[in-house]
């Protein structure tokens, strides 16, 4: 009973196409198994920084932070009011815990007064009542004193009913003309 | 008439003495000469990026720009309409004649809506009724279609009185899944 207990061999023509066949599948397999598409995860210092959109801060390079371990909002000047919707969203959404304000030495926000840029803006644009009425309800949110702006911002985040009790809230000045930050709250 | 033509030699002491407080008084002015105060400048390449705050994107690495370059506004999403301040002081007070809007895969922004997140706030502070004003007046611009979301905020900035005519914008999708961005509008 020789046939029963060695199987018959196949073609070999047939053998290759099913290795062929194989390789084919696992080939589509492959192909058909893209990387899972990412989700929304939590940074894992549980931290939201909030500074200047300055073309020359680098939060990464020169506030010792890694990629993964905090949302970084920025905008002009680093203004904690006008990042008071992305804030929301970290803390309740995302897990976060802390936030830490960065204003900067040579600031463009010193520089200006908002009635001078809301002038500035309709000058450029006399038949624009759209432009005018939303201009005249912007607020540019300028300061005059580099340290103060850190405490008033820090103070804000710690007085609003939009930011959770507990939430550990510090305020720096990063100095762009030696690389270091300094706490100032 | 020697004495004349010939200057008379210093005592040895002296002449040292001389050197070493010259020495000194270079150290001294240079420790008082402090790196000047760095003023507010304009991004070379005359950009504003406007980017998500996501812990996963580092613009600097990721999106091909060097330190000086361009202005880079982040909030939850890299949303336009959040970024309007920021981008009228950079490009009225800093000179920015380019935008680029990069949303990007796996956003949060596409996993909740502004009326659950509300109901969620005033749920951890009921008895505050500040909490509860600012909350229902705050529009969290969430999004449900990522390629629909960068057209729309193109298309905003497009149709905003208070970007200059003439920028030129451009929308992106940031793939965190490849590190790739591809350019939807």
């Amino acid at each position: 009973m020789l046939s029963t207990i060695i199987p018959k061999a196949r073609p070999v023509l047939s053998n290759r196409r099913t290795i062929f066949n194989a390789i084919q599948r696992a080939r589509e397999k492959t192909k058909s198994e893209k990387p899972p598409p990412p989700v929304a995860i939590p940074p894992t210092k549980r931290l939201a920084i909030v500074t200047c959109m300055d073309a020359r801060i680098n939060p990464f390079e020169q506030l010792g932070i890694s990629k993964g371990e905090a949302h970084i909002i920025r905008n002009a000047g680093g203004m904690a009011k006008d990042a008071l919707r992305s804030l929301v969203i970290s803390q309740r959404l995302l897990g976060t815990r802390a936030i830490d304000v960065y204003h900067h030495t040579g600031c463009g926000m010193v520089t200006f007064k908002s009635p001078e840029l809301r002038r500035l803006v309709k000058w450029g644009s006399p038949d624009d009542p759209a432009c005018a009425e939303q201009i005249d309800s912007m607020d540019f949110l300028e300061f005059s004193d580099l340290e103060q702006s850190v405490k008033d911002d820090v103070n804000f985040l710690k007085e609003s009913p939009l930011i959770l009790k507990g939430t550990k809230i510090q305020g720096f000045i990063y100095h762009l003309e030696t690389g270091e930050a300094t706490r100032v709250i």
